[in-house]
Order: C-alpha cells, then sequence, then structure tokens
C-alpha cells in the first residue's frame, strides 16, 4: 500500500450516466500545495490544454478517458495506482472505485488512539469553508481529519467572511485559501459550486453540499452504510420513503444503486412530493427495477433497507396545508418495525423530526446514528485517499 | 495513578441536597466512543434496566449507591478507583470528590510545554456544543483541552446549527456529535440541558452552563481559589455581594461552602436582588452561619473573601430606574481594599463593569484574574479525570 | 540559532517617524504564560516604573533607547540577541528588523512537512481574538501557527462575545485571555486597539488590523513580497493605484518604502481619493521621490511594481455616482500589462474585484495570489520570533 499517489494518475471517471452536462473527465492535477510556479500558470490552464489534446472534449457523453477501458479487469492490481484527485458529484465513482472507498473506510474503522494509523494525515492542514452552515457536516468532516493526526482551519460560516461579503469571486477565495492548506472541504449554496473550485485549485477539493446540486460524501456514506448493514449491495430491496422531490439525497442514492445487479426501488411518497421523472427514466435505462407505491406497511415487509427522508417545510413556502398534509402521511413506527424483516434496517440521513417515531431508536434495526457514525469512517477515507493516495 | 479508568466504576454521588429533583445516581458508562453495538441499544435504556435492578431508585432522596457508605474512609486507598461520568451540576460533588479534582487541578498547574504530562490526552477530540456564545468558557476549556495534547471540535453558536434550526431534538443531535468525540461539552440556554444530553450520550459530557440552571465548573473553580489563595476552606468567612437573586455563581458557591465546618457568609446586596430564601434555608438546615448586612466596609473587613458580582441590566426589563439604583450600591474600591486584611481577596465571576474599580487591579489581593485562570486547571483537571480517570 | 529569545531583550525601535504620537519604546516583557504572580502586578506597572526610570520619554520624538544607538553596527553579530514583543504598526520596523523578518521568512518558506522545523512552535497556543470577521486574515495567521506545530483557539466574531456585549473592557478580556494562551493576535474595530491590549498584556499581541488604523502584517508581506519578486528594495519604482486616501494598505507601505534608498513612488488614483497630504510630506521630509500621474499606462512602462488597490464602495456612503465614476478609471488589464517590463510585477492586497481583469491572472507578472501566500511566510516569522525568538 503505497504512502504516496502516484505522479502518473489515472482517470478513473467513466460514464457519468446522466447526460452531457453531468459528464466530467478528472484530470491529473498536483495534490500538494501549488508552488509560486504552479500559481503563475493556473491549473485550469493546464487542464484546458490537456483536454485540447490527448482526451476527448468534456462535452461527449462518451467515455472521456483511456484508463476507462479497463473498467473489466480487476482495478487495483499489483502496480496500478488508484488517485482520486476531488470529490464533486456522486456520479463521479464506479463500482471499483466505491468498493475501493469502502475497503479504505473499513479500515478506518479499525484505526485506535496514538497508533500509527492515526497519525497518518499528520502535518497536512484541511480548511473547512463552509458557506452556509452545517455543523453536523463540518464536524464529521473535521473529526475525520484529526482522527487521522491531520489539523483544520475553520470557518462555520463563510458568506459572512468579508472578502465574499465584498464582491470577491469564489474563484479568488480558493485561490487564497490552497495557499493556507492542503485540501478545502466546500459547503457553498450554489450549484456547480464545488465544480468551479476544483477546476481552480491546485489542491483536492471535497464537495460537502452545495445548494440543491450534490452531496457526494452522504451518498457514498449511504451505500457504506447499506453494505455493513445488509452485507451485501446487489440484489438489494431498498424503499425510498418521504420528500422524494426535493431531497438530493435520495436522488443521489438512486444514482448510485443503479451501479450493482439486479436492485429493486420503492418509491412511498405523498403525492406532492414524488420522485421526478428523470431518475426514473435513468433508472429504467440502466436497467433497475422500480414500483411506486402508497402502501408503506407492504413495501416496508419486502425490503432490505427502509430509508426515510424528513420532508422538508422550507420547500412548501406558504402552503403550510400542503406540508402538514405530507408530512404526516408515512411515518416509520412500531408498525412498520413489526413488518420488517429481521436483518433489515432503518435508514435516514438526519436531521429527523417525527417521520421516525422515538421508540423506534431502540430496535437493533434503527441504523441511523450508524449511519451518521459511518460518515466519519468514508470521510476520513476520502481524506487519506486524497491527500496520501491508496 | 492509573491511566486508564476502572471499568467498574463506583457510584460517589451523594445526598445532592437539595431534595428529590436535584439527587441523581451517577451510573457505570462506557467513557470512549459508543460502538454500533451500544448504539442499537441506548445507554438510557442500558441505565434504567439498571436503576431497576441493583440501585436503589433515583427518585429517592436517600443516599443512592453503596459506595457513599465507605464516605468515612479514605477516598483513594490503594486500589479504589475514583471514577467521574459527567459533570452536570454543583451539588453532584462532595467534600472529597472536591478535594480530588482539586489535587488534580493543583498537578495541573506545573504541567510545562513539550513534558509527557502536556500530552496526557493526545488522541482525544473534544466537541464544544455551544448553544449560546460564551467565548471566555469556550476558551477556557479549548485550552484546557489542548494544554493537555486533545484536540477540539468547535462549534462557536450551535443555535443556528442547521439541525437544530430544523428541528432536531438535543437527543439527536448529541447521539450524532458523540460518534465524532470522546467529549461533549455543552452550552446550552434550557435549564436541564446537560441532565438530557448525559442521559442519552455514551461518552462523558460537561455542563458549560444551561440557561439559568447551573455552571459547574465556575462553582469548582471558585472553591478552588478560595483554597488556592486563603489557604484553607474550613472556618473561611465569605461575603457575596451583588446580584444575589439572579447570580446562579453565588447561588452554587454557596450550596459548596456549606460542604465544608464553620463557614460563615454575609450577604451584602441591593434590596431589589437579595438571596432567596432556598438557599438561606438550605444553609440554615445545614448549619452553616450566614448574615445580611447593608454595610459593605464592615463586612469587608471581617471577610478572608469578598466575591463581588455584576448587577445584570437585562434582569431589570424596562426598570432601569431601578437597575441605576442597584448598581451603583455596593462597589469595591480602594476604600474596601483599605479596610481588608492583608491575606483576604477580592474575587468575581467576571466580565466585570464598575462594580470592582480599576485601581483595585493592582493591589495583589485582586484575585480575579487569577481566578479566571484556575478555570484552565479545574477544566484540565476534570478533562483527565473524565477521559482517562483518576 | 538560539531557540529562546535572550531575557535581556533590547529595544530595537527608533524614530517612528512621524511624531510624537506615533513613536513608542518597546520594553522587555515576559514572552511566555503570565504567572499569578505577575498577574498581581500588572505588566502595565512594571512597564511604567522602567519607562519613569532608565528609559526616556514614550513621548519623546527622539530615540528613545540606548540599543537605538548600535544601528550603524551589524545587528546580528554572535551573541547578540533580537528581541520582539509585540506587532503593533508599521513603523515598529526599521531597515534592519524587516530584513531580519524577512530572512526568517524565507526560510520558512523552505519548510517542510513533518521535519523538526515544522514542529517549532510545537505546545505553544495562539488565540485569534477577531472583534470584525477577516476570514482571510485569519486563516492566514492560523495556517501559519499550525504549519509550525502550534495550536490555536479561534474567534470568529469575538464582537458577539457574550462579555464584551457585557460592557467589558477590552483589557479584561485580554487579561483572561492571556491566560489560556501564549500570543494573541488581534482584530479590532478600534484604532489603537492593539496597543492597549499589548500594554496589559504579559504575552505578545499581534495587531491584525485595528478599524481605520494599522494592519502591520499586510505592510510588511508587500514589502517582503516586492524584495521576493524584484530582487530588491534600493532604487525601485512602485506604482499605488486606486483608492490611495481610505486604504491603509498603500499608507503603510509608502512608510515601509521610505526606509529605503533611492525609491520613486507614483500615486495614480481618481481624484476624490487621492494621497493625502501627510504622507507626500512625510516621503518629502525622508527624501522619496513622489510623484502624481493620471496616466496609468506611462507610469506602468516605467515601474517595477503596479500595486493596484480596491475603490471601497463603503467610504462612499449614499454617493455611489462618485463610487462608479473612481472605480471604472484605473484598471489593470492586459493592455496595462502589454506596456509593463518583464520584470515587473502587478501586487494587489485583495479582495479585488475587478480593478484588475481576469485575463491577467494567467500572466506570470500578476504577483497577487503569491503575494496572498507570502503573509503565510510572514506570519510564521513573526510567530517563531515572538515565541521563541530569533
Amino acid at each position: 500500500m503505497a504512502a504516496t499517489s502516484s505522479s502518473l494518475s489515472s482517470c478513473l471517471l467513466r460514464d457519468g450516466g446522466l447526460g452531457p452536462e453531468s459528464t466530467k473527465c478528472y484530470n491529473a492535477k498536483q495534490s500538494v500545495c501549488g508552488s509560486a510556479k504552479s500559481l503563475s500558470m493556473p491549473s485550469r490552464l493546464i487542464r484546458h490544454s490537456m483536454e485540447a489534446g490527448s482526451l476527448s472534449s468534456t462535452r461527449s457523453p462518451a467515455r472521456c478517458c483511456s484508463a476507462v477501458e479497463t473498467k473489466a479487469s480487476p482495478l487495483f492490481t499489483l502496480g496500478k495506482k488508484f488517485h482520486l484527485d476531488d470529490v464533486i458529484e456522486a456520479q463521479q465513482f464506479d463500482r471499483d472505485t466505491l468498493n475501493a472507498i469502502f475497503e479504505v473506510a473499513k479500515e478506518m474503522e479499525k484505526i485506535e488512539k496514538n497508533t500509527p494509523g492515526s497519525q497518518m494525515l499528520k502535518g497536512y492542514l484541511m480548511a473547512t469553508l463552509f458557506y452556509e452552515p452545517s455543523t453536523r457536516t463540518r464536524l464529521s468532516f473535521e473529526s475525520a481529519m484529526k482522527r487521522l493526526g491531520g489539523e483544520v482551519l475553520t470557518t462555520e460560516n463563510a458568506r459572512e467572511f468579508s472578502s465574499a461579503a465584498k464582491g470577491e469571486t469564489l474563484e479568488d477565495t480558493i485561490r487564497t485559501v490552497e495557499g493556507y492548506s492542503d485540501i478545502i472541504v466546500l459547503r457553498h449554496f450554489e450549484s456547480g459550486a464545488t465544480r468551479r473550485a476544483a477546476a481552480t485549485a491546485s489542491i483536492p477539493v471535497i464537495n460537502a453540499g452545495d445548494g440543491p446540486g450534490q452531496h457526494p460524501t452522504q451518498a457514498l456514506l449511504d451505500v457504506y452504510t447499506i453494505d455493513r448493514e445488509i452485507g451485501k449491495l446487489d440484489g438489494i430491496k431498498v424503499a425510498l420513503v418521504g420528500d422524494l422531490a426535493n431531497g438530493r439525497t435520495v436522488r443521489s442514492l438512486a444514482y448510485l444503486l443503479a451501479k450493482y445487479e439486479n436492485v429493486k426501488i420503492y418509491f412511498v411518497s405523498p403525492e406532492v412530493v414524488k420522485m421526478k421523472d428523470d431518475i426514473k427514466d435513468y433508472l429504467t435505462s440502466e436497467g433497475v427495477q422500480w414500483e411506486e407505491s402508497a402502501d408503506l406497511i407492504d413495501v416496508a415487509s419486502k425490503c432490505d433497507v427502509v430509508y426515510q427522508t424528513r420532508i422538508q417545510k422550507e420547500r412548501f413556502g406558504e402552503r403550510t396545508d400542503l406540508y402538514e398534509e405530507a408530512r404526516g402521511k408515512y411515518i416509520v413506527d412500531s408498525d412498520v418495525l413489526n413488518v420488517m424483516q429481521k436483518h433489515a434496517v432503518v435508514m435516514h440521513p438526519l436531521p429527523r423530526l417525527d417521520e421516525i417515531t422515538v421508540d423506534v431508536d431502540s430496535d437493533p434495526r434503527a441504523a441511523y446514528f450508524r449511519q451518521a457514525k459511518n460518515g466519519l469512517y468514508i470521510r476520513m477515507a476520502l481524506l487519506k485517499l486524497l491527500l496520501v493516495g491508496w
């Protein structure tokens, strides 16, 4: 297990799956502190010239890197290096990459205090640049960094960052912050912000949620949790419950589940917040079985995972009547637990209000706090992979 | 001196003193990160079953643990372990526990940079979860943790914590944060919040002030400061001056002083903010002498400690006339100093406005900044005791 | 290179240059944590007695310390110690001190992860006390401290510090915080706040900007950047462009440039924000050539450095018409680049809006992000000098 990443990084990104705007080829990038030299020639230009050269256009929905062609062969054979540049969106990960990340995450679970493993990232500095507050996510990343011996520069609310308030562009902020740190964890209120940041930065950038867009580390920890709890990802049945229209969590999860074989997905949601057609069409095109149902009890009795989500009041505006109607419709309670199989689990991205009743918490099948903890291991794994490599 | 706490912890809590609702038996609790297993069976349930079993009811005002019976014998004899689970309220500490904490605090004063002692908590992670800002207290805890080699996850204002804003319960937040850290320092705006948090968490919780309720580490550092400055706690005379009705500081201090022999307390306060009867009755019932006086000069000449407090404007609402009348009434200035004994000291929980004049600062008897510094040692001691044990 | 500073510190401050109110003699001060003893006799009193004794009055514009007389001889001869107590204002530094700081900063550029150098400040604790947010500056200081192995207590917005909100004086806050840390980095909204803090504290204080007053570390990093980019400071030509009336950056830079030989300064600014007479008079008195010009292209073709600044909207109040007129007047774009010499550079204190067009960024002569990075090295150097000495 090499401690440093290959300088000749290969692009693992394949078919992003969702059409032209979501495919992107992740090219080689220096993974440690940009030198003065690299600053005088922005990495975005270096990339541009590479893209224009040996690589196919990023606009093409086709596979964009030659490395992709090796998909069929085992990924981590001797001498082959796995390299991750940035974490931008769930679609960026293929099945092999997911497996690799999960393997590292499992190692992370075993790291104990004051062992060499707990000092793996000693000397590295992570900047958490949060343009909107998200204490849960921020603490999870910061804990991950510190559990590996790394250090943190923290910003609870960078939106009030005087420079942003004065009109500085995100790109300029990133170029300043990359001079102070080795990796940037970005939370932003605008969709696509992380992609822009990653295009500018000469150090790795992780998307910790960008507006209505992506929250890829949440998607990763969800799939990881299913793997840890159920023991497999192929052949599983998953109920997605609650707000399926607005929740980026369930949308990302659906994308990732489509990478596994023989998965069946049930959508259980109030009429006003039904899963949108783009996801349904995508699942169909990928050969994933899905079904809509209004009967949570029936669905719960069949599934390995009941993934509950919060109905987001803020999406209903002044229509609080619609909100009240929607929120009470599908509650996971002891009745649901009673029909669930012994090995099945209840998951939730948190925070929860009353869509899972508190009496469910003490059942071993209530996996949501373990799920939150898995976020720590996934983030430890990503930080390790981005900073010191596979 | 064992580096790890006994797994068979004994409950040191005795009669809390203030009736049924303040007594509580602190039971065994895992001191490091809850495993997935413990999460699937909440510690609150584990405790409940224990309480129903071998231990007497927590509702009984009687001594609740057998360990209490050993009070007369020396506490730290060979082979006996001292174990602290949480720091919730001043009443939780008996005289022996206070002595033990002070002994550790004195050791903390001697710790120097880059010695093994300064790395005592290396690998441990403290989360400061502050639902209302209190920079002084937060920095004191964070400094304490870092002076012992520990690391910190910080939250300056968790009330804006997006999850809390979205309606997440404190209990759910605690269950998430306990997955990221080894100890939680909680500041909350609601009385009793720490008790609820401690009942949920599988890791230690320290109360850093919960609304009008408790601020036990302040009470501990006050008593520690008297011990350090005067050299004893039995037989001392203490003047409590200023806002005695609203200040939780002076109320907690009165409780703790009652644990010592032959203490005399003087109350000196404007009529509108007099000490309430519950404390007076408690002191009387504990055999503590107390007296109200309107003559600060006379009282100051007799006392070992003049404990001044700020008249809190926010308690007067629109009656600024009453506030103005109250605040100017008892000022500690050079006239007060002149009558004080040579060995006596002036204390103040800080911040001070003009209730102690600035010219007092340069007198060696002005102990308030030393008192603030003692807060560091007390918090270092508590963190040590909670994380690695006696 | 001694690891600890001399206990017999010498005062390096000479003629502050700008008349009585700016001269100050920096006396000996304990550099590590005030003991309880020192707290009982405030350092301000110790200083006062020293000033009244062996040292001349701080009110005198004349050289105030005998050590100053050694100016002509080399500063760092064997056995001589260089000691810095606080960083308060740009005028505090003479040419020798600047050279010394720059020499240390250059060493800082070479420090690599996990080398002994990167642990130089292990065990030291820096408190960043920011009364107004300035994420850029805060992260730069915190990164500097952590790159040297030190730890940080952070305050993003101390103005909401409950104590300050309750009316606590800055002095009282400082006396509390000095008990928790080894060095204080202060950002304040009031001019002179750092000087007051330094007069109170028994630990070093660094000014990270105090209102319209000073921002000395910015001035240092500007001069350092010129030295690094151009290779010299004597005989250079510098254009100061943009808001010269309100920008403390350009004012401080002008002061510092006056310490070098044969410097020529060009002022290029809209009429409403012209450089004020005090600076012009000062430059004249120091024998520095300066010239006002309205022709940026002409000036840019002659200069080694084009130092662009942002027109600060907030200074114009309701006169947005004047603001709009001023902001578009002098833009650094490809036309300006085209006339600039090959070795010349464009600098900017950041954040920039559109006063430098984005297409300039990719030119090697765009030095502003390197300049921001240099802030890291300068702050590392200052922390090292203040905490462990030369």
